[in-house]
């Protein structure tokens, strides 16, 4: 197994991507890491390089860049050149924690699609109470998107969530306004029509409300919504926990309660943090693509490299292939 | 000031609905109030008959009902004949706690929309960390919205917020996946360009992540996004709270710093709720029409009647005419 990093991409960049690969491979039997980005800084915080090796270069994609351009004009940003390294078959796999958007272009541009799904989704799983978890796609690769699209995204997060999180029969719910069929905008009505002859246990629309309950195993959206949903979680949740954090600060009393709750909080908090769950999947990509977290420390680094390992040994890429070429064979057999 | 109110809608009538507007009478001077719905039940509860007088109904429209089929159905259902009496001018505003779908039906229907506007907008105003609350519109009345309600949701919901709200020059957002012009999705990009010409304060995209932070004073969507947006924030409210409540209960250690901050945490819980603010409002109609929240106790009845009062009382559809009417005629005169 022989993965590729961008070394340079992530907040905590490269340190952290440098010892979560370290960490990665001394538990991960047969792996292979190359860390493509500046040689000299990644080298200070490299203490072994059994099967890790270095591409080096000078050239990086920040979050300040526009995407696609950057993509296109920096031929030798570390995220071009991790791309790179799965297109011309040196890697079985791809991993940054850098700009989404140049990610999602490189992995379009370079990598590329698998034949017959038209738009890549960006897929991370969320928490839920019983610690589950749940894969919510797409949340931002593909904001105008199509029936067809969901209904490819349906298919490849159920395979995903199967193979992967080894969740048998894993439910797929379309997040809508409401539960009941015929709800919802132009865009969900078709897709309900669509999902229901789908090859996936389609269990109907689910609400924004429910998800983080477990009502599905798989929540297929379009990239608008999903992003909007991502982030509201996102947001409700930092903005609970600062709310909480100023309650437990008001008076002495308050702060001695503090004191004697902290660690148990502070094991809510890492309930929600989804790094925990690995990083994001670039879904419908000619190899598997993961998004790690921005934040990314060298644990989350280690979850998203676990995450790219099992996708590669459970031959997620070639079922999704397989299952959409023999479902366009049924729908042509059919006609 | 005469206001109709469904005595019948919402998880806790007629009875908090008629606790709430005795509670209105008492406080607001010259309030005039109608309750329509079962005679006898509303009695019950009644311990005062002035300002108030009852239509009786035994018909009513459940959460059960198809709400535009109900509707034109049921016509002496309690929401319907509430939305008649402002029809045919015997009150000023009418507010139910009832089936959102059939308020928005008989306010489309019955009540009618104010010239100009092509669709109403459900208008909640939800909490923020400084405890300022902002307007989030559409959360739902319309599904497929287009450009052109967008920016008529700007100008409704920038009215709204500076008359009632009393935030001089309300900042205006348009929910986006993030925050530079160029952004989202066909139909934010073309919101963007007509906000910017809009005679509203605007200030560009704003992430879901930072809405709860106050980042703007009016958030504009279209009803399917506002829909996700504002079931996520109930959803991980109520996912975080649960979570909470397990950790607290966990051992005796957490159940005694439980006790500790039991009523801080009640004033948080509270600062979350949102029926504090209000009802949503049914922006775009011919009169003011305030959905109250489903489990409305009589203080969120009481809450909804002010609002509605403070609509009347400071001209808010009659503003928006006039601004809708003096936009259209720029616009004309520009041609």
């Amino acid at each position: 197994m022989r993965l590729a990093m961008d070394a340079m991409g992530g907040d905590h960049a490269p340190k952290e991507i440098v010892l979560g690969a370290m960490d990665a491979i001394s538990q991960i039997e047969g792996l292979h890491i190359t860390l493509i980005g500046d040689e000299a800084k990644i080298k200070t915080h490299l203490t072994t390089n059994r099967n890790i090796d270095i591409i080096h270069t000078d050239e990086m994609i920040t979050s300040e860049d526009e995407p696609v351009r950057a993509v296109r004009r920096k031929k030798n940003a570390s995220i071009v050149l991790t791309a790179k390294e799965v297109k011309e078959g040196r890697a079985d796999a791809c991993i940054s924690a850098g700009n989404t958007g140049a990610l999602m272009s490189a992995g379009l541009f370079v990598v590329g699609r698998i034949p017959g799904i038209d738009r890549p989704a960006l897929s991370p799983t969320l928490p839920t109470i019983d610690g589950k978890g749940f894969l919510l796609l797409d949340v931002g690769a593909n904001t105008d998107a199509k029936p067809d699209h969901l209904l490819q995204y349906a298919v490849m997060g159920s395979i995903y969530t199967e193979k992967v999180r080894s969740i048998e029969n894993p439910k797929v719910g379309l997040l809508n306004v409401g539960t009941e069929e015929g709800k919802g905008n132009d865009l969900t009505k078709k897709t309900y029509a669509l999902l229901q002859d789908a090859p996936v246990n389609f269990i109907g629309n689910v609400e924004a409300r429910d998800i983080l309950n477990g009502v599905a195993d798989v929540v297929v959206t379009d990239g608008f919504s999903g992003n909007i949903a991502l982030k509201t979680i996102e947001g409700t949740a930092m903005t609970m926990f600062s709310m909480l954090k100023e309650t437990f600060m008001s008076s002495t009393k308050t702060k001695i309660a503090a004191g004697m709750v902290k660690n148990d909080l502070k094991g809510l908090q890492s309930k929600l943090d989804y790094s925990e769950y690995g990083g994001a999947g670039l879904f419908g990509l000619a190899a598997p693509v993961i998004k790690a977290h921005g934040s990314s420390n060298k644990r989350a680094v280690f979850s998203a490299i676990k995450q790219a390992c099992h996708m590669v040994d459970h031959h997620v890429t070639d079922t999704i292939k397989e299952t959409i070429e023999k479902n366009e064979l049924e729908k042509e057999g059919t006609e």
